[in-house]
C-alpha cells in the first residue's frame, strides 16, 4: 500500500479507535500476575466493570474475543439438546445461533427482515407456546453490528415476565455497551456478552459475562462440557483478584485507563448523550443525501453506527475502496446478505463532532468520487444539527424558504 | 505498595520481559481486521509462525491464553469419551488432564514424581497394552513450567512409533516454544500447544495450535461440541489472511515485532544457545549455594526456568516475599504441591547476561534476608561460567585449589 | 478543564500533529551519546537532513527551539554593531529584528504592512544604495508564521546578486521546511534557520542551522561572543556522527523516522504538492464564508497556514475559545498587531484531506457558534475541491447555474 | 552492530535509565503550548522544580543541554572582560571555562588534580586578595561528572561570605541535582546550573538554572549581548505559565511525571539515601577489586558516580568496548586527560540494586575478559553491603578471618 499520511479514521462499527491513553497503558512492562501489583489492578478492574455494565452480579473476564463470550454464556448455563430461542436480527444473530447449532443445542430462530429489532410480543407468543418450558434460553442482540438496528432489551424482559416463562436472558452488548445505556439488573438480564474493542476504547482480545445469580445457578446443572469458559473458576478466584489461567495483562491495564476515563473523566450518561448526538448527526447526513437507512424503525436506530442502504446497482465494496484509498478512512462492509448492499459508519468508541465530521466528509466525497447518486448536503445538516441541536432542522428548513 | 524505583525484574517463568520493541508495536492504532493492511501483516505473521514451529503445516491462532490452545487440541480432535494419555510431569500436565475430564474425556494419567520427564518407555508400554486402539492421543508437556522439567519428545515420537499405535500426538510447549529447540514436523507431533508469553515474548492473550495432517483429518470425525476454537473455519480464513471472529490486532503488530528479532535479528539457533547457556549458569548458582535442583534427571533440565527445592522448614513464600520488597524482583511461586517448597527462576525471552546476574544476585541477598541456609558463591560461579563458557569449573577448581 | 473524548485536533500552525510513528520513537530507552548505535544514527540523521534543505553544506542541529537556530545564524557570522538588512513580514520577521538589537547588531528594518512578502526589487535597491558595504546581512523570514505569507526567497537572491553585493543571505524556514519546496543550494543561501515542530513532524526541542561555505568562512572572523551556537566544533564533532555536547538524543531518534517517512515513504515532492492542495482547499473555504485571507497577494499565499482576517468588531480570541471548548479544535492566534484580529489555520505537517475536512467543519460551526458573520458553504467548497481539483470550481458553478 | 537480546544497561553518569512512566509521558500527542492544558502543566512543572532546587527563586526552564544553563549563567550575570573565579574540578570544569573564554570573559582558573573538590579555603584566599572586587562570579561544579568528585558547596559559601566578597556564586548541578542533597537557597547560591538527563530521569534536552535575587539584579546590569537565553522575558512568560519562544513541550510532559516520582512518589531525601547505598556499595566492589578510586578524598566521594582507575599499561577503551559488546553495557569513558585512564560507573537516577549489581558484574567479567589485573570479590563486597548495609564489612571481615 502506499503511504498516506496524517490519522487514519477507522470508522467501521469496532474496533474502535484506541485513545492515546488506552494504548500508554497497554505498552507497560507486564506484570506478575501472581503478584500484588497486579491483584489491585484486577480488583479495580473488577469493581469498575460492574459499573459499566450496571450490576451487583459478577462480571466475569475472559482473554478472548466477543465471540468467545457468547460460547461462555452458552456452555455454562445449558446441556446439550436443549432449546434456545434466538431472534434473526442479522448478521451475528445468526452466527450466534450457528454458534449454538455447533454446540449441540437446538436453536429455534425466529425469523426478521434484519431491518427491525427484536420483537417482545413475538419473543411472549413464543414463550407462551412453550407450555413444557422446553426453552431453556432466549438470546438476543441489544445492537446488531451488521445493520445498526438496536432491540429492545427491556421490552423484551417484560415479554419474558407476562409468559412467566422461566427461560434465561442473554443479551449481547458487544456493539453497545458502554455505547449505550444498558442495564443488566434493571432489565433482568441473566448473562450478558460483551467485548473490548467497542465502548470500551480497548483493542480486541478481551471479552466479558455479566452473570445473575439464576445464570450461575442454572451452570451448576449445565451439562455442555466447559473448562476455558467456566465461571466457577474464575468467579472463585477472582474474589482476591485473581484468575484460573494467565490473563491478558497488558489488555487489563488499558481496560482500568478506559474505565477510568467513562467512569470518571466523562461519566457514562455523558457517553450515552455523546453516542446519541453523533448517530443523529449522522442520520441527518445519510438522509440529506437522499441515502436510505437501513433500520426501518426510528425507535430502534443504534447510537453506535448507522448502516446504510446504496442505491440499486452501486457496490458498497467499490465505494469503500474508493474512500480507504483517497481518504485514509474505514468504514464498516455489508455482511453476508447485505454484502455490496450496504455501508456501516461506525461513531461510537473515542470519539467527537470533528471526528465524525471527518468521516462524513470522506463519505460525501467518496459518493461523488464512485458516482454513487446522492444530493449534496450531508455535511451540512450534520454541521447544522451539531452547531445547533434540535433548531438545526427548524432553521435550516427557514433558510432554505428564505433562498 | 511503596514507590520501587528501577527497572522491575519479571524473572517468573513467564510472562516475560516484553523487549521495548514488541510494546511499541502492540501500542499502534488499531486497524480495521478487514482492510488491506490487517491482511498483509497476518500472511507475514502466519508465515513466520510456522518458522518457529518448525512446521509446514498450518498454525493457528487464538485471541486466548495458552489454556485456550490446550482446550483447542482436544475439542477439535476428540469425542465425548474418548481415552487419553496424559503423563503427570507436573502442575501443568495435572491442570491439562483436569480440563480433559471437564471436556467429557476419559484421561489415563501414568504418575510421575514431577522430578523426573515423561518415560518414553512406560508410554510405549502403555501404548502396546492397548491392542484395542482405545486411546485416541497422548499429551505430554515438553517443558514442565511447574518443574523445570523437560520432556523428550523425539524420544516419546519414537516410543508411540515402536508401538505402532495410531494415537494423535499432542505437545504443551508453552514454556518451550522459541526458548528451546523444538520440531513439529521431525517429531510428528500432530497438535503442538503454544502461548504467546514466553518465549515469543508477548504479553499473553495469544495462544497457538500447529496441526498435522492427521489431526486434521481427525478434526473431521470428532464430536466434542465447538464453536471458537474450531480449526475448520480458521484455517479456511487464514488463507487469505483473514480470520472467522476479531482477532487480537494489536497483540499482533506485538508478535510481527517479536518473529522478527527472533528469526531475523537473532535467529532462533542463537536464540536456543543463549537459554541453554544461561540454564546453565542459573544451575551453577544453585549448586554453589549448596541448594537442590528441583529436576532430577540432567538430561531433562529446562533451559527456560530452573526450579530450585527450599530447604526443609523454610517457607518459599516467604522467601519471594523478601526478594520482592527488598529487589523489587518477582520469582515463580511453588504450585499445588510444591506450594511453599520450590522457588522458580524464570531465565527465558527477551534476556542476556547481566539480567540473568541481577537475577542471581537478587536470589543471593534474598536467601540471605530471609534467613536461609545456603553458601555463598552463587553469584561467583555464574560470573565465571558467563565469562569463561566449560572453561569456567576448571578454572574456578583451578583457583579454589591453588587457595 | 472538562474531559473532552476523542482525538484533538491541532491546527495552530506548528507545533503540528506528531504521527505515531514519532512518537513511537522518540519514546525509545535513551542511548549513550558516545555509543555505536548512537554514532549510526546520527549520520543517517546529518545525511537524510540534507535532503530536506537541498544542500551539500553542513546542517547543524542544536538541542533548542527555532530562536536558538535565529541566535545561531547571527552570533556565527557577525560582529558588535554589524549592519544587518532585515525585512519585516510580520510577527516572527519583527522578532528577529529585535533579537539582532538584543545581540547588539544593528538591523536596518524594512518596514511592511504584514500582508505581503519581503520586496526583492526594495532589498536589490537598498543594497546598491549602500555603497560602503556596510551591511553584512540580509534576513527574510520565507513563510510568515504569523501571516501566512510567502517571500519568494529566488528572487530576493537574484536581487542581491543583481546589486552585486556581498552581504550573506539568511532565511527563517521555520514554518515552511519540509512542507513547501526550498532550495538552500540553488537559491543561494548563507544560513537556514529552521525547527523541529513544523513540516519536519516533531514535538518542538530541536532547530537547525544549514551553513554555506560562505557563511563558515564568515564564521571565522565574526565577532560576536559565541559557545554553545559555535558552528565550528559542531561540524567537526558532527563529521564522525559525534556532538560537542550532549544532543537531545530521544528527539533525534523521532527525527530519523520523521525523514524516513519524508524522503522514503512519501518523498519530498509529494509533500509538497499535499501542502499546497491543502492550502488551495483551506482558501476556497474562507472565500465562500466570505471571509478575507490576510495574505494580500495570490503569488505569495503560504502552503502550511492560512490567517483570515475576523469581520469588524468581531474577536478571533473568542472564537477560538468556542472553537476549542465545542470542537476540542485548537487554532493559531493573532499575534501582536494582529491579536484579536485574524486566526490562523494550519495545515502543514502529518495532515490529510481528512483532517483538513474537520478542521474547516470546526471553523464553519465555530463561527456560526460564535456569531461571526458569514456565508454557509466554505466546507462545500472545500469538499468540491477536495474530490475534483481545479474543474471543482466549474463543476460548482455549472451546478449553481444550473439550479 | 549484531543484535543483542534483552535490556541495555545505560550505565554512564547521564543520561540515564529513563524510567518507563516518562518515557511515555514525552511520548503524548503534542499540545499547543499557547492553550490552557498546557498553561496548567507548566505551572505545575515551574512550582515542582522549586522543591528540586529547595528555592524560593525562580527557575527558567531551556530547551537547551545543561551546556546552555551554562552559557545562560554567564551571558545574564556577566559583562565583557569580567574577570570569573573558577576552580579545575575536572573536564567539565575546565569546558566552562572554556566557554567563559569564548564568551568574552577573563576567567581565573584555579588549578586541580581532577582528585579532589574545589578548596574552600584556595577560594576564601583568593577573593581575599582581590581588594579590587574585580572577580564577578565564583562558579563551582558541584559533582565533577569526569572525575566523581564532589565538591562542598556549603563550605565554598562560608569561604565566600568569610572574604565577604560579593561576587556572585554559580554551580553547576547537571550530575547531582536530583541524586546528591543540593540546596539552592541555604547555600546562597546566585545561580545554579542543571540538565534534565540525569537525575531528573528525562532524555537530554531540558536545561535550567535557578535564579536569586542578587542574580537577577546583577542581570539588569550585564552587558554580555544574549537573547535566547534571557532569563528576564522567560521569568516574566512564566509567571502565568507560558514561554517567550516555543518551549519543548514533549519533554516538559516527561519533566512533570518525573517530578510526580521524585517529589510524591519516593521523596526526594529517600532519593538520596538510595544514591548515597548504591555509591557506597559501588566503591567497596572496586575497593574488593583491587582498584582506585579516582576520588582522593573521602568526604568528597559522589554519590552518582564513581569513577575507577585503569592499571598501568591497560586501556579503558578496550574495556568498554568488551563490556558493551559481551554484555551490552554501556560504561563512562574517561575525558580529555582522563582519556584511557579512567572508566565511570554511573548509578544514579532511576535506579535499583539488582541493576547496580548487573553493573557489577558486568564490570568483574570484563574486567576478567579484558585482562585488566584485579582480583575477584566485587560484586560480592557488594552484594554484602546491599543486604547488610554497614553491617556488611564485619560480617565480611569476620568470615575471612575465619577462612
Amino acid at each position: 500500500m502506499t503511504h498516506q499520511p496524517g490519522r487514519h479514521f477507522l470508522q467501521i462499527p469496532g474496533p474502535t479507535n484506541v485513545p492515546d491513553r488506552v494504548l500508554r497503558a497497554i505498552d507497560n512492562a507486564t506484570v506478575d500476575h501472581r503478584g500484588p501489583e497486579f491483584q489491585t489492578m484486577s480488583k479495580e478492574v473488577l469493581a469498575g466493570l460492574k459499573q459499566v455494565f450496571k450490576t451487583k452480579a459478577p462480571v466475569v473476564i475472559f482473554p478472548a474475543s466477543g465471540t468467545g463470550a457468547w460460547e461462555a454464556g452458552l456452555v455454562n448455563t445449558l446441556s446439550p439438546g436443549d432449546k434456545v430461542l434466538m431472534y434473526e436480527t442479522g448478521h451475528f444473530a445468526a452466527l450466534w445461533q450457528n454458534m449454538a447449532n455447533k454446540l449441540g443445542l437446538s436453536p429455534e430462530f425466529i425469523k426478521g427482515d434484519w431491518r427491525q429489532g427484536a420483537d417482545p410480543a413475538a419473543i411472549q407468543a413464543r414463550l407462551e407456546q412453550d407450555t413444557k418450558r422446553e426453552i431453556k434460553a432466549v438470546c438476543v442482540v441489544h445492537n446488531e453490528t451488521s445493520t445498526g438496528v438496536v432491540s429492545r432489551i427491556g421490552e423484551v424482559r417484560k415479554g419474558i415476565d407476562r409468559a412467566k416463562h422461566p427461560a434465561l436472558f442473554m443479551v449481547d452488548t458487544i456493539s453497545s455497551l458502554a455505547s449505550m445505556d444498558y442495564r443488566h439488573d434493571e432489565w433482568g438480564v441473566d448473562v450478558t456478552v460483551a467485548g473490548s474493542q467497542k465502548g470500551l476504547m480497548l483493542p480486541p482480545g478481551l471479552s466479558f459475562n455479566a452473570v445473575s445469580d439464576k445464570a450461575l445457578a442454572a451452570s451448576r446443572n449445565a451439562k455442555l462440557p466447559r473448562s476455558y469458559w467456566s465461571w466457577e473458576e474464575m468467579i472463585a478466584a477472582n474474589k482476591d483478584g485473581w484468575f484460573p489461567y494467565t490473563p491478558a495483562t497488558n489488555l487489563l491495564y488499558g481496560l482500568r485507563a478506559a474505565l477510568k476515563m467513562l467512569l470518571e473523566d466523562e461519566g457514562l450518561e455523558n457517553v450515552f448523550k455523546r453516542h446519541d448526538r453523533h448517530a443523529e448527526a449522522a442520520r441527518r447526513a445519510v438522509r440529506a443525501w437522499g441515502l436510505e437507512i437501513f433500520c426501518a424503525n426510528p425507535a430502534e436506530y443504534s447510537s453506535s453506527l448507522t448502516a446504510v442502504l446504496m442505491p440499486e446497482g452501486h457496490s458498497e465494496i467499490e465505494f469503500r475502496r474508493v474512500v480507504l484509498e483517497h481518504f485514509n478512512l474505514s468504514l464498516g462492509s455489508g455482511l453476508t446478505k447485505l454484502r455490496d448492499r450496504v455501508f456501516r459508519i461506525g461513531h461510537l468508541g473515542d470519539f467527537n463532532d470533528l471526528m465524525l465530521c471527518a468521516t462524513l466528509c470522506g463519505v460525501e466525497m467518496g459518493l461523488d468520487l464512485a458516482r454513487v447518486p446522492h444530493e449534496k448536503g450531508g455535511v451540512d445538516a450534520a454541521l447544522a444539527y451539531l452547531a445547533h441541536g434540535e433548531q438545526a432542522q427548524a432553521k435550516t428548513g427557514a433558510k432554505a424558504r428564505a433562498a
